[in-house]
């Protein structure tokens, strides 16, 4: 079988989904926020396990506005309560969302730091002690052209890929189109965590390189939504109780 | 280390610790119950694997009107995911409570059965192939006397000890007082799931005897609050990215 033989959500079915879990299928935005956020959060621990003994890798987590921003910063939260690992948090863009706000809530009474110019994420992003990037600025909902405050950010990401620590793009490789792919910036991402179920993107992500890793998570779908969407197959990837699988 | 050599919480400490998680703490009923109920199911799935191949373990889940009774519903909604587990839910008394509601919707859309009388329940708690009993039926709120609708399962279940299934309870043996233990009737539960923190009346469900397994789950607990209560060892118990811990 092919890599890259997987079914995808368009990002119109992707959203359709989405709506359909918070209205007939009764989730809530922090139940699924949570299980999305932990999973990814499982497939960093697992793909890139902390450094042994008092070594605590530093991750820079990038964190939009949206709820891919939420995502990144429940994961965040359970790669720090484990230990090993360091998260320091970019927002571009703040929102005043109140789940939003308790996120970072939470973070805080975790000792989380953040940074908050630019500038300091650049100097971050290239030190060696960071050993990973989030990024979990845009979700299954953007359109390209990349904007300001997130055009400087993303378009230094993509220049000093190989000298800047791998990314971890949440859903989405951010600055991509959700169905077409890279058509305007490229954060050159290393691992993809599909949440739910890949979008079109994917394809296009692993078809990049054998070196190109790739997750799904957010496992929550019953038999019923993955039979209306055709994602059955991909539903049954997953194995035991985990609540990632590795594509 | 002597077995029982645990922290723990008394029914007013748990109290407000879960209190504060709520307020100054920022988190969500929906985020808390979502992480102890899976931890439950992920404690489940450790000490009792589901059945291989195409044989399925019905579930027995009882499930109290409180936030314990979400838990478990949580937990049962995981197992079902998974696969290997078929719940059957029991409900002595239900609640309108909307989360409670939503609970009970994602077990439907995942055709999770349900039995509605007690003569039913105690049918399938003397089959075999039930293969084990949630009882998330009260938790630390719980004050002795135990009445109906839920003493008589609650009687009936302690006194087929041995020719029914397995009992996990949730954070409580129900019927048990939170920090004296069993005062009134006790439901004679195999496993015990402690949620956040083991309660006092964990102390005398391991003197039991060595047959007695305890989990601890709900790993969500900043080192402020575990500092404040008094709980960094037992925090500390938790390895590599796991949701629980066999005690």
């Amino acid at each position: 079988m092919l890599r890259s033989s997987f079914k995808t959500l368009s990002a119109k079915a992707a959203a359709q989904l989405d709506q359909e879990l918070m209205s007939t299928g009764a989730f809530s935005i922090d139940q699924l926020m949570e299980l999305a956020g932990l999973s990814v959060a499982q497939a960093i621990y697992k793909q890139y396990p902390p450094p042994t003994a008092s070594k605590v890798s530093r991750v820079l987590v990038l964190v939009g506005p949206g709820n891919n921003g939420g995502d990144g910063l429940v994961a965040a939260r359970h790669l720090k309560l484990w230990g090993g690992y360091d998260p320091v948090l970019y927002y571009p863009k703040r929102t005043k969302n109140p789940l939003y706000a308790n996120l970072v809530t939470q973070l805080q009474d975790l000792d989380v730091g953040e940074v908050e110019t630019l500038d300091e994420v650049k100097q971050l992003a290239l030190e060696e002690s960071t050993g990973l990037i989030i990024d979990s600025l845009f979700g299954f909902s953007f359109k390209p052209p990349v904007r300001e405050p997130f055009k400087d950010l993303i378009s230094f990401l993509s220049e000093n890929h190989g000298k800047i620590s791998p990314i971890v793009s949440v859903d989405i490789p951010s600055g991509w189109d959700v169905d077409e792919g890279p058509i305007d910036l490229d954060i050159k991402a290393t691992m993809l965590v599909s949440l739910t179920a890949p979008k079109p993107c994917a394809k296009k992500f692993v078809s990049y390189g054998s070196d190109k890793i790739h997750y799904l998570g957010g496992r929550f779908i019953n038999g019923k939504i993955a039979a209306k969407y055709d994602i059955q197959d991909l539903i049954a990837k997953y194995k035991d109780n985990d609540l990632i699988v590795k594509l």
